[in-house]
């Protein structure tokens, strides 16, 4: 297909905690025991040179809805520029936050400006400015958290006017991978699902932020969606996410599927996933932003509903089946490589 | 599609067991506590009807092969007349067994006449008996067991003689139907799969004839392959199945699924299923009579590979990842609801 | 020991449902499968003549606390000369309910009996009640259930004044008492327990009852203090208990323990059970009878702490490591039979 | 108690293998994640040091028995002069093998010392000399092994005759223990265990001896053995062990027990078990060694039974259950902190 190669990107960000990048990683290696020491040896210049590339701000509320954005374009600017990048992708990796509070101003691209002139921060959340800013800039954005915003009507009328595509929300790596791969499965035999309760354990940042329950309501409602719509019916099912300090990176979710069979005979699954979150998204991340560059150079805007196997809450897109996902990215790559 | 109810379809079969229908029910509910007591005395009646059109025959071994395939075919030609059926399918439910010893006649239907005539009980299983007696008949055949014989070219031979569509091997109900439902996920994310053992615990007449190491060569068989050729590359697997009486018609399988991520971070996933295998199997077997009914219905000869899905070991088809095995199902069912 | 027959027991109770006691066992048995339908056939008699000794009361609240008081009072010695009974044994098997609001007068017999008095029922739950009812009766009390109550002063004085044993709470029958039996393995081996987190599915009407985070506050506590106590630390310990309707009696509990070794290194230990509720606290509240009768008997008093292993939160003892608590039993038990 | 000080032991050992110790221990940390980077580095010179008292034996076999036991008793001699060291206890932790043939002569010392003189291999194993060595050299010895011959009568009249203590057999660092620790919980509740399945998986060296039916014989006796010691009646029970190479050192096992609670009632619990071999067993044989030491330097002889809790088939002790165990420990313990 022509996606851009792993060496021709270039790494920045933007981070409200002042610990170097370094100290984080090295902080992860010890906790979680991920990476192996050698690898860690190897990346010590990448990591060097992209300290010098990350924006540091103040914490979140220090600044102005206004400011934030001015110093957010900024930063892309000097980055592109400095770099002297063809493109730049901005892909949304911060904390789940509580959700903004409603509005119908979020409908209309003037409604958010008037609300980010206005510094109502109630209204406009940090995941908002990430967006707005990526698209003013010109570069397509993703928001790989669960953290709403996207589906708003203003985000999506700035995408058009600027001719961008953008997509999310909330990368799928785990629990709701594993749902969403095996829930076609009891559809297509015609085994009712009863209860399906999943549990998630996790240790990390992400997982402290989640443990408030402000924080996690966006999350859930992702989790908990995709059932109904793959099944037809909506199950009973639960989702639960515990904080775990001592589990680190390593993300642990057990699922109890209670089903019936033929002539109502109740019978059960139940699966333990033991993965590293931060390993299971990089590599979504880094693919992400080679398809978003790719659809950019194609001129292809809005919703990138080809991606949609790579988010819990795909936009745009009620298919929820991972293998169906799967195809639509598929026809995507063979419908451009047959038009070479 | 017009597939026949359940309401119109008539059943027979032939046993070399000598208990009762109703007895082999009730030990089933007694041991397994499967169905419930009231639907078991609801069901009485069909039962004893159905009781009457059980062939009775002699333990393996006690009749030449001739002598076995006429009674076959005699009670084949019984079951239709005295019903006054439009249609007899044939499927093969009976205990895996030992694989016929290798032959090159059996590649050709003389090859298989002749064995057949000079009765070469070790080349000639109960199993290729059956395909053999059904499709003489001009039945359709269906292997629901891992009894080797669907593959012979005597077999597809005579079908093409006769005009009859046949398939098999071996019904795809529970740690396979999970395996390939899974397996494509890992190979979509590109998490390599470094091990997946299997454990299967079972406790019924399968599972005592699974016990016998050449009962249970080619169930393995078809299990083990699956693999291979979703990943596209062999990992180290493992599967074991162990009789454990006490759990009788309760197959718990467990899965162990170790693999790697992105930087090569090794991860875990495990399964266990907990399910009631005649259940699981009941419902398959009447949509393959149905389907196969259909394909009768419309001249379709050979291997029915939209049944691929139903199968471990689908004749005819190297695709074994479930989801796009029940993307052939639908194409054909679609091509037969638009074509009317 | 001398412990009495079962066939030498009579059985009776009060509910405030109003549904038959055959009628409750026909919807146990056709929701969770639980007994087969011999069984239930051959106890009906019994359970016939069990329902004429129920106590219909009206709905918890509808009776002033003096009212509720005598109405148990008076049924159990309506029950007692009924039957012509020498002792009678009071087990408290009501739901979990809300706890009583703190008060200082319940700390004194002329407290509590001042609380009933003025019908505080803010101060004075139905477990309560019974208790005090029992014991004022002569009845050895046992509290099966998490509601509080049994280690407020006044119960002692009471018990005192009487000269009766009693005992609770909270029966120990599922995940609580594989936890007990598992975490004195990783202490002896001095694996350091990083975290233990549990999650009980279950769709009973305990189920229901504990749904609501009111009622299941001293039942998580019951359940979560048995680490520390055992372990001599506290690790990081979440209990869950979420209500799956479709579960019915089947509890099933998935336990994580992460755990570090020597050198620091971690390692993990899960375990699901699937245990029957009300099949695993049958035998316990008929040999709980059986023991508070033989204690009786004896004329022992107040806490019966050679019971503490059927009970999650034991009275007086700070003891949890099951193999303990059963030595606790076996010591009484061999003391006894010693003394003849 | 006075056990010896870590700091004061002094480490050696005899390997058949001429990998430098230094490359065994990097190639356990790459394969399989087990000690951090920091702590690899800090032990190096430690390491180097055992090296230097490590006897490079050539492979089993190319030695006369003799001549083994010469080489091993010589090695013995020259580690505790060349340390000038008070006590040398001898731990055998070589491969699982073969086990001897049987022999009469196995039953005492002089029929033990003739299969030696007349280099006997078939029934003197690497392990009998290792055994041999040690209480001919004065030392206590310790067998972690499954490997048989701790039992002959031939090292039983060894022992009396020099005097020492000694002991085995096979470590109990997993699944086996978790076993001893569950079975007594299923007893005391009167819950009839109608099967233990267990499943081992491991990737290491000794994953790949057991992988070898004839190596892995006495290994499932000493697995298979301890249930029905512990509960009374032997339910069914498989034990089986798979190599499984990604694994590497990370035993993972996963456990059924299928068990019958009140009014015959089904029910079952699982386990999964994933630890680390090494680090599991580390610990214990260096409290072994000193448990050892101090039985020696109390002039104890002949089979130390205080150490059962250690092993998988305890010698001498038909106590399986591990609490009871424990407390056999804790009483020898106790004994010698009050004799002083
Ligand atoms: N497998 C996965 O890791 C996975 C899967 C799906 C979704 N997500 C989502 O991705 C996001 C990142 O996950 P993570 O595990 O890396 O979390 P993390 O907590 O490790 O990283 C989030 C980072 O964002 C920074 N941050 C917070 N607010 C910010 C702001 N306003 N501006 C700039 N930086 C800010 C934090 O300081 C932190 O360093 C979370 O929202 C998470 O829910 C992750
Ligand atoms: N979920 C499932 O049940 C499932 C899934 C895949 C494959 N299968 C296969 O289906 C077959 C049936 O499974 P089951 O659980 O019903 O086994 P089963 O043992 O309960 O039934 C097999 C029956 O075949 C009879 N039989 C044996 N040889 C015969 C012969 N030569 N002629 C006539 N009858 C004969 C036996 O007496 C027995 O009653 C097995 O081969 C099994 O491996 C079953
Ligand atoms: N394995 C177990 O079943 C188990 C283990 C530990 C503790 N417990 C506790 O035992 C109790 C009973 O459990 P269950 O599963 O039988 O619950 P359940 O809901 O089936 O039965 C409780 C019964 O108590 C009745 N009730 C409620 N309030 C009452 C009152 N004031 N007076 C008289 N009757 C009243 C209800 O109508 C109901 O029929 C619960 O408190 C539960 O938490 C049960
Ligand atoms: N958790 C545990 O690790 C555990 C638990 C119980 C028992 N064991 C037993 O302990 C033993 C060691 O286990 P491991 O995992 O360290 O195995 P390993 O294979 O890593 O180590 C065994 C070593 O013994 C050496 N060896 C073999 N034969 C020898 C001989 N005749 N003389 C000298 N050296 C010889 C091998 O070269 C190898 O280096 C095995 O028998 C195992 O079954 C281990
Ligand atoms: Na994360
Ligand atoms: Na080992």
């Amino acid at each position: 297909m022509g996606l851009a190669d792993i060496a021709d990107l270039c790494f920045g960000g933007a981070e409200i905690n002042d610990r170097p990048l370094a100290e984080s990683i090295a902080a992860l290696h010890a906790r979680s025991r991920t990476l192996d020491h050698e690898r860690l040896e190897l990346i010590q210049p990448d990591v060097a040179a992209v300290e010098t590339d990350i924006l540091r701000l103040p914490d979140a509320g220090d600044l102005s809805l206004p400011a934030l954005i001015d110093r957010l374009r900024a930063a892309i600017r000097v980055f592109r520029e400095g770099h002297d990048l063809a493109r730049v992708i901005v892909v949304n990796l911060i904390s789940a936050g509580p959700e903004p509070e409603p509005s119908t101003q979020h409908e209309t691209l003037a409604g958010l400006d008037a609300l980010i002139a206005s510094d109502r921060r109630e209204f406009v959340t940090p995941s908002l400015c990430y967006a707005y800013a990526a698209l003013r800039e010109g570069c397509p954005y993703i928001n790989f958290t669960p953290n709403p915003g996207t589906e708003f009507g203003a985000i999506a009328e700035l995408a058009t006017q600027t001719g961008l595509p953008f997509y999310g929300d909330d990368g799928k790596t785990g629990e709701t991978l594993v749902k969403t791969a095996l829930a076609p499965m009891f559809s297509a035999r015609n085994l009712k699902v009863l209860s399906w309760e999943g549990v998630n354990l996790l240790g990390n940042a992400d997982g402290r932020a989640l443990d408030d329950p402000l924080n996690r309501q966006a999350k859930l409602r992702n989790k908990e969606q995709v059932l109904a719509s793959i099944l037809g019916y909506a199950p009973h099912a639960g989702v639960s996410i515990n904080y775990v300090p001592s589990l680190g990176d390593w993300k642990t979710a057990w699922d109890l599927i209670h089903f019936q069979g033929f002539l109502d005979v109740p019978m059960t699954m139940q699966f333990t996933w033991q993965g590293c979150d931060s390993i299971l998204a990089a590599p979504l991340v880094l693919d992400l932003v080679r398809l978003a560059d790719f659809a950019q150079r194609r001129g292809e805007q809005g919703h990138m509903t080809q991606l949609a196997c790579f988010f819990k809450h795909p936009l745009g897109v009620d298919e929820m089946a991972l293998p169906r996902q799967l195809d639509m990215l598929q026809e995507y790559a063979l419908h451009h490589v047959e038009r070479g």
